[in-house]
């Protein structure tokens, strides 16, 4: 999500290779390869894709040759350009052999963050390499199962949203996927950024039978419970 | 949807063929043959197909010879697997001049209703002619763009739930939807079935300028944002 105030990152942690291979991995990857950058990327798709990408952009931050890298640049849609050339060269490189096993090997990422004398901005990077950023119109870009949970963000996230608020959005909308698709599954990391700090200002794995989460979950089933009450009988009713 | 009371039908009249030609037709076919049983067809999928499905099925009530008809039978199933067949059969007629155009002629199609002698029920029609119906565990069946409007009947939907607030219900799910996709929009037909009725307890056109579905959804917003606002600050706000 992007809001005036900064940024925010949320993520499952659920990965399956088949309904018989159900792990928990992070999709949620930081990088603070500067005092005045900082990129955190999610990903969806190819799970050993992923790792692939993941680590090369480390290393690349590593090597002050690498071109592009994101330790260089001083435009965050040049970290974009860079990250989707790395996604797509790590596809390519095993797309023949997954193809031959009919895997999709594709992952779709989206790279958010800020380089000082810029905004912060949040960029989704398609299978292909080419990316799209938020507007003001649509303050959040989704990656993954994305349906059950775009609702609530039409309904309520707007670029005037304060951070914190942002974040509990966030979780009620990965607890509505979480709900609806048993792909989608806890722990959640949540990020949060303020606007030029060029450190995360918040960054936890929310399990949820803590307590907090309980209460969370307890407070919104109620919300929506007393909601539903208050609706208007029908005309004929 | 299929509660103790009875059921609700539920549908938008979006239909497309393309973004540049977009129409609205019922998706919704109420069929009572006889004063021992009502069946409600509700339609997704290739328009033209539906149609004649749907004109199909009216034909073969009015002629009594007709093996299988909607008139006929003892078992809810039995309308299902005639409902199915006529579905198939008319999908095969068109199968090779559409797919020599690249277009679907699948559709999927939801049968609700009760013949005396046994409970109302509801079945999921595939392209296929094959059907499943709803459980106590998933009381409802949905059809087209189901995902946007899934999280709230999983939230509240119950067999428990009241005739008039499943239909409420219904009415916050195609909300969700309409919202984030425009493939699906207004007006919303809208039916109750009350059991062993035998005709619709209520059905009708909602018109979303409509002085209820204004209060409806103003009160609806109210209550999301309401619901927001109460939920618990983290630990480490």
């Amino acid at each position: 999500m992007k809001v005036d105030a900064g940024l925010v990152f949320a993520s499952d942690t659920r990965t399956n290779a088949g309904v018989d291979y159900v792990t928990a991995y992070g999709k949620m990857h930081v990088y603070t390869p500067g005092p005045d950058r900082l990129f955190v990327v999610l990903s969806a798709g190819n799970l050993a894709i992923t790792q692939e990408v993941v680590d090369t952009l480390h290393r690349d931050i590593a090597s002050p040759d690498a071109p592009g890298s994101l330790g260089q640049g001083q435009y965050l849609f040049e970290a974009a350009q860079y990250v989707g050339s790395v996604s797509v060269q790590v596809q390519q490189r095993h797309r023949d052999a997954l193809a031959a096993s009919g895997i999709s090997g594709e992952v779709t990422l989206i790279l958010g963050g800020q380089i000082r004398g810029s905004d912060p901005e949040i960029f989704l990077i398609y299978p292909q390499g080419n990316y799209i950023h938020a507007s003001r119109q649509t303050p959040y870009l989704q990656i993954g199962e994305s349906k059950y949970g775009k609702p609530m963000l039409d309904r309520m996230l707007r670029t005037s949203t304060p951070l914190v608020d942002a974040a509990r959005l966030a979780l009620v909308s990965l607890d509505a996927t979480m709900r609806s698709n048993v792909t989608v599954g806890p722990p959640f990391d949540l990020a949060l950024y303020e606007r030029d700090r060029f450190a995360l200002t918040h960054n936890e794995r929310i399990e949820v039978d803590s307590g907090f989460y309980e209460r969370f979950r307890a407070a919104w089933q109620h919300g929506m419970e007393a909601a539903f009450r208050q609706l208007p009988a029908f005309d004929w009713e």
